[in-house]
């Protein structure tokens, strides 16, 4: 505990205590699915992550992230939106902070029909324009920007991980998109 | 103009005024899609309105129906409710007014993917449990209670008026309905 | 009526048609409310318009106009956003459409507190971020920006057209702005 | 670590470690403001409970609570509404689980204006109404219903916790309540 001392609010802990925490409290995320817009405010196009399971297989995913102690809800979008798309991509921050969606990550599959084995996540999703360059960094090996429809298509659909089409669907039916 | 003259804001026009003001103004619409809830809120029934159209041909549609002069959208909203689903449905209108979506209603295909031959139509489009008995009155042949996932089926989709199976898709997204 | 015959879907009625409409249909309007914020969204300034009555009395009010027949809300939204502030504006319009309220104006007082003795008008209000700079037009005499507790402080909040400065405050609330 | 043998998922932690986790991370909470509401949905009552809090100062509050490990969000609020409003409140959860306002509670002073000296809260609040009997319980010495004008007088106002009177605001403004 003395490694404590100097730092008591040092706002994460260490792996091993992380994981222990996952087992018992639901972890506070952000979610954010980029989008293009054209200037009537319709979305163009979608941006999706691909990326690396554990076991190698390659999903679709969000940009996505853990809301850390003492942190702002804002801060932690911004923070995960320059950290997955690069610090040019310009993300148009909404003046309300009301989500589309509160996405409910489970370790084993219910009723919401999201999974995340590693922890129960409570998501707060968003759908953020962006207007600059992006360049994927860290663990992404690709950012593929796709219109609603292919991004919605069978193929498209079954690469993404968790259940998180369904969760764009949602996305782009806040946008008025219902097909 | 001198039969106005005794009631110069009946909150109606005649059929003809109607009719030529469908041809130049957009109108204000209430919709509703009733639905059933647990008593969790997770929807478990969704109520469809079975009607014919001029035609003849049987379509799906919601409770629907033109906001009058002078009359509130809840008014309106609670006029079209009892009118459509009988005066027991129990109608549980929400404290926020703010709709899933705003739906328009263009005479010809348009970018909203909603259309309605007899006029531009501004829709607010609200999700409202119900918690009464139904009874269906006036045009309505039927109301069919259905699982989301049969109302979204292919087969029922096929059968929405006016583009609606889309906007029954955003309806129950704003449900965390995303499949 | 033989003039509409080369131009039967004009978009708009003549002065006395509308002034006719307007006591027996209510009317859609568009309303927004431009801001200015921070990187991570927050709001830092609200721009208010000043206007002259037509008893020249010196009234706030926002962006407000008519949606024409067969118009979108969003092309409505923009044309009226370039209309009050220039076309240098830059006003970003969000990929959800759903307003933060639905604003109901009615010619006498009534249980919504908005009044528009002109007409009874239901208005989709907004929150729209700016980003360009801003030049008032037409009929608007000032743009002011203000900070949120400027613009709601009890001076400024006795100067709002028809029942603004609530709306205002919903506005504000819809950013997480409460006080 | 043999004591979790048996249970590897309990759903709480010990009060130890749940103080412990409470320096290191967000917690999720949902808050309810309980609402009466007339047939049309209009908000005719705020239900505020008085609590005391551990100096013995008498404060208002809502209807509040942690999410457990493995409890969805629907599932937590209803337990918090039993628990505060007693199990014949028939609290009427919303078919769409999208917050009113995402409330972040700080443990010192912050841009949000909440605070909870006890840790980091990110609360997901929702308005709901009830329509049965409300039976205060455990810690609530009593359950007020005032009328919104009521709610929002400074004397009232000035006995919020943790700057819950701006939550309020921003939840009867979400129901069009903008004074």
């Amino acid at each position: 505990m003395s490694v404590r001392t100097p730092d008591p609010y040092p706002g994460w802990l260490s792996e091993d205590e992380l994981s222990e925490a996952r087992q018992r409290l639901p972890m506070v995320y952000v979610e954010a699915v980029p989008v293009r817009c054209d200037p009537l405010g319709y979305v163009t196009e979608v941006g999706l992550l691909l990326q690396a399971t554990a076991e190698g297989k390659m999903v679709r995913t969000f940009v996505s992230g853990r809301v850390m102690y003492r942190e702002t809800i804002r801060a932690a979008l911004l923070r995960h939106l320059e950290k997955d798309l690069g610090p040019m991509a310009l993300p148009q921050l909404p003046p309300a902070l009301v989500p589309f969606a509160v996405a409910e990550y489970f370790p084993s599959p219910s009723q919401s029909g999201l999974t995340d084995e590693r922890q129960h996540a409570v998501a707060l999703a968003y759908l953020i324009p962006v207007t600059g360059e992006c360049d994927p960094r860290q663990d992404a090996l690709e950012l593929s920007w796709l219109t609603p429809e292919e991004a919605l298509s069978p193929d498209i659909y079954a690469e993404f991980a968790g259940g998180r089409g369904d969760l764009l669907r949602q996305a782009l039916a806040s946008a008025s998109w219902g097909r």
